[in-house]
């Protein structure tokens, strides 16, 4: 027992303090499992933390993650400790206004990514550490709060896996043992060597302690940076509430203010207001540099063929050339993303997820924690295992670049499991987030350069068929915008695809055309933000829009049209085509017919719909790419 | 060696064979992800499985599900061993119409569930053998087959938790341990000691064998029924592509027939037609019945207020007093979602998840499987958890009910990684699916027995906070009904919400009837499918709508009501409501009011659009509740 001991005691005891003061102040919010991990993050804060609160944006930085974001009270307890905030600012937690939420958001400079929905912090940790040791290749270390609670969550072991997978001795988990989730007890309880069984099994040093005992906390740390060539996971027995006797290892205790924090504030000591003068990073470094040449987006040839797949590929390689902070993450799909381009050319920038989609995208959140401009690419049916952390990197302000591959019915023989028909609507549905579907493979290398350069979720869909070149190499195409790829002074309808779809409708505008029906033709390569301008000239002008989607009706091409066209007065009547029974297996031609969105099928809407309209159908006339871009 | 060996190696060849020859017709498919696990397979069928192939539906079946459902070629060859189906079907393989399709369905009627998105089957597994253990209470087991490649998928280990925790002795996983997935070889390839050490510290029995030894094999199922208390894992040694020397552990192989099939089928010793006798179920025993008494929902006063969450949670309790075949499963949070009263009644059909969202909505698919009514529940935000999970079980044609809580800004102080913005969005965007939104207590309590006998993907979106009671005890309300709470023969306005926001627009319609406006009010309770007809009616009466929702923009109320007005003419003038930005913590009044979505800025916004429109507005009155439902 020293000095230091009681100094890091008595700052666990203000931690607890000060987590009972805002969550009575709020009203609301989590002490008891700020508790409970106190001491655990005093002697962190003390000792081992290297953080210039003063400079957060300083790349020597360690990262410190609370995967159990509830434990809200304690961080914001541990900055005010740390000097970054005010004990007044302290106290508005969870007030209207206030940037000390309920849950951690990086609205606070010091926090790298938001949390509270469990599961998570652990996985960006290693997106994070994976960051240190492969990108910026400096010796910073990532420091993770994680709940026993959550440990049920899959996404924690795939971060186990990948983590010991790759050796990541730069990140430390903490586990606060506190044996009682929200409603009861956890699986484990406080089994601790369930949880060192599970991950010595995933290739982690395991360390068990006290987690109330400072000395044995300290050396848990010490052993954590002395390992290397493996993670290390710090398992400590806690209880919820310790040190209050009231609320100490009792149920029912979860996310609530103590009914009576004062005498709570009492048998903890007192209000104390100890400051800690957290290390600053102790060695010098700047992130490293990949070397780069400029930028020669590829090209393909009008007349042939090419599926945006491919197209994409060949961009994110020649980016990845000209831009050094541009990487890559995949989830073993990478021949059909074509992901495997960049992986071949620029492997030290490649990060293979295997199949984990969470932690594909969390190693994303992660790479973009540190200011890298990460791709991460699967199947679009297979993003969806992901939406939770799609989601939540939206709350992390996180700028992300997501390419899903094999989108709809027109993939063909491999069935309804690898089809996406709600990746448009569930993308959309994503706060600040963009959504692409290019129709041409030399718009989509137009494309993906901007995905680096835009802030959110930007989400592409690219098609598995090999589809006819439309445009020319070096066409400008920008984010927001919609291509009316054929226009006349008498156009009778307008027929509004995307990816697969504008193919189709390009062919009944063809069958249209030769009836003397002019239909005019957009590509809707923008779903968010739309093209509204383009879509409504249409509907003022042509009066009667079909919108064709290789998606389920719900949330894709169809709804975005409607909703720019809401306020609309005269509206033109829409008629959506989409996919409306679940599809079996077949040729993507066979499928597309049999959802309705094929070319004869959109020709026969077009007549329907004119017929109802009152037809002014005359000559239509191919007025080439280029128009209204 | 005997000749029952002999035997079991010819029925691995056939089964090679069969799915080299269907999958050569079909020009696609996974030949050698089927031919690593046809001798596991082989001795399966011949002598543990227990299944009446002409009696599918028998409740004492086995249950065999492929998770790694790219080995279908060799199920479809199972299929025709077993004389389930004819070679000509078999080599129906990925056509167009056939039921052979590329991943497992159940449009066969062996097939329990649709797989082909990895880390799905095993979940589902367990799902199936919790109701053999706890609602059957049958000894019928519970075979799973899965693929190296996805053990990387938290999912599994969520699997392998909630199977350990369970001691599911009914549940044998093989682990077809082929060393390669898609593009490149696993990340543990044959170290079958990391598996093993992996499912061990998850409370398994773990056996390593060679895959291709039929003796080992045998041994190792005649362990796996003998082992009481907890589940068995079967890893085993096996080689992709085995026995063809042109495609025997080969990159590049995946996911493709082979190139010269005849010669392959020349080295596998041709075409064979063994025919397997599947042993039937050897066991006597009807599924367990609950007992039951009659139906008494709950009702709430009107003049008292209470939250929708509260209502479901007391009217599941009363239907599963009166429904023995309803269960529920929660993720841990059932004193939130108001599952722990269930848990309380009816503690023998409670499921707590854990925090494990995708094993929560696996263990609903698994018992739907075997004919019970599920019910799960977490948060609507932590639903987004398992989308992919909801997904893939409306591909299985899945009957589920789903409830989620906490929804929107309306949650308060928590802040946004517990408010669900996307839920309504991400439901609509599932095929087949009823997306419900209670605005009262009593309607919820009336809505949920219906959920029961819905098909598909049923999601009920509860509300947090207390609202006052509209509607009268026992009052009919249906899915796909709308209400129209308030109505003249003068609106000016329509003004349509659901849940939280329904209220507001109703204080809304008291602000503007005290100016003389008179506003419809519409309680969109049920916005898929959606109560076209009361929404048109209320477009012609009033040429103007206000849409007011606690969700993003995208995919939600505003969305559903703009899709039926879609050939309307002439066409409403359209206004949504909506969450534009970020929310951060504060009351709910606060957020509410800060998203635009309160009464005052439906007040205003219908004075605006008044305006626009050029007013008629006249004196409102209050119709009541009851008309057009």
């Amino acid at each position: 027992m020293t000095s230091q001991h009681d100094e890091w005691r008595e700052l666990g005891q203000q931690l607890r303090v000060d987590s009972i003061r805002s969550s009575s102040a709020a009203g609301s919010g989590h002490p008891t499992s700020s508790m409970s991990a106190a001491d655990l993050m005093a002697v962190l804060m003390s000792k081992y933390l290297h953080y210039d609160f003063g400079t957060p944006d300083d790349p020597r930085n360690d990262h410190l993650i609370f995967s159990k974001g509830h434990a809200s009270p304690l961080l914001y307890a541990m900055f005010k400790a740390a000097g970054a905030i005010g004990d007044d600012e302290m106290l508005t937690f969870r007030r209207f206004g206030s940037r000390i939420e309920g849950h951690p958001t990086p609205v606070l400079p010091w926090v790298d990514v938001a949390t509270g929905s469990l599961g998570q912090g652990l996985p960006i940790s290693v997106g994070v550490a994976l960051a240190g040791k492969r990108l910026d290749r400096l010796p910073y270390r990532v420091w993770c709060l994680c709940g026993d609670s959550e440990m049920a969550e899959g996404s924690m072991w795939e971060a186990f896996e990948q983590a010991g997978f790759h050796g990541l001795d730069n990140l430390t988990a903490v586990i606060d043992v506190n044996r009682l989730g929200q409603t009861g007890p956890t699986m484990h309880e406080w089994d601790l060597d369930a949880y060192r069984r599970r991950a010595e099994a995933f290739g982690w040093k395991a360390i068990e302690i006290d987690g109330h005992d400072v000395a044995a906390i300290d050396r848990a740390y010490a052993r954590a940076i002395e390992t290397t060539g493996q993670p290390t996971v710090i398992i400590a027995k806690t209880e919820k509430g310790h040190g209050v006797k009231a609320v100490a290892d009792q149920p029912g205790r979860h996310g609530k203010p103590l009914d009576d924090p004062d005498a709570a504030i009492e048998e903890l000591g007192g209000i104390r207001s100890i400051h800690v003068e957290v290390a600053r990073p102790d060695f010098t470094g700047r992130p490293h540099a990949f070397p780069t040449t400029t930028l020669t987006l590829p090209s393909y040839e009008p007349g042939t063929k090419e599926a945006t797949r491919k197209a994409f590929g060949d961009a994110l390689v020649a980016l990845g050339k000209a831009r050094g902070d541009v990487v890559a993450v995949d989830g073993e799909v990478g021949n059909s993303t074509y992901t495997e381009e960049f992986a071949k050319a620029l492997p030290d920038r490649f990060f293979q997820s295997y199949i984990a989609e969470q932690q594909m995208i969390a190693t994303a959140v992660g790479f973009q924690v540190r200011g890298w401009k990460p791709f991460a690419a699967t199947f679009a049916a297979f993003l969806s295992r992901a939406y939770d952390f799609v989601r939540m990197a939206a709350v992390s302000r996180a700028n992300i670049a997501l390419t899903g591959s094999h989108a709809g019915v027109s993939i063909g023989e491999d069935g309804p499991s690898q089809m996406a028909l709600e990746d448009l609507a569930a993308f959309r549905a994503v706060h600040g987030s963009t959504v692409l579907y290019p129709s041409d493979p030399n718009q989509t290398a137009a494309l993906v350069p901007q995905m680096a350069d835009r802030a959110g979720i930007v989400f592409m869909r690219t098609t598995r068929e090999k589809t006819p070149i439309l445009y020319q190499p070096g066409e400008p195409f920008h984010i927001g915008g919609a291509r009316v790829v054929r226009q006349t002074d008498d156009d009778a309808v307008t027929l509004i695809g995307a990816g697969i779809t504008l193919h189709e409708a390009l062919a009944a505008a063809d069958a249209l055309g030769a009836e003397g029906i002019a239909a005019r033709v957009i590509d809707l390569y923008t779903l968010k933000p739309i093209d509204a301008e383009t879509v409504r000239a249409a509907a003022r002008e042509t009066g009667a829009i079909i919108t064709v989607e290789d998606h389920w009706p719900e949330g894709g091409i169809g709804d975005a049209v409607l909703e720019c066209l809401a306020a609309e007065q005269p509206h033109p009547i829409v008629v959506k085509l989409a996919v409306r029974s679940m599809p079996g297996s077949g040729t993507p031609a066979e499928l597309l017919a049999a959802a309705g969105i094929d070319a004869t099928h959109i020709a026969d809407s077009a007549r329907e719909l004119i017929g109802r309209a009152g037809a002014r159908g005359r000559s239509g006339t191919e007025v080439g790419s280029g128009r209204r871009e």
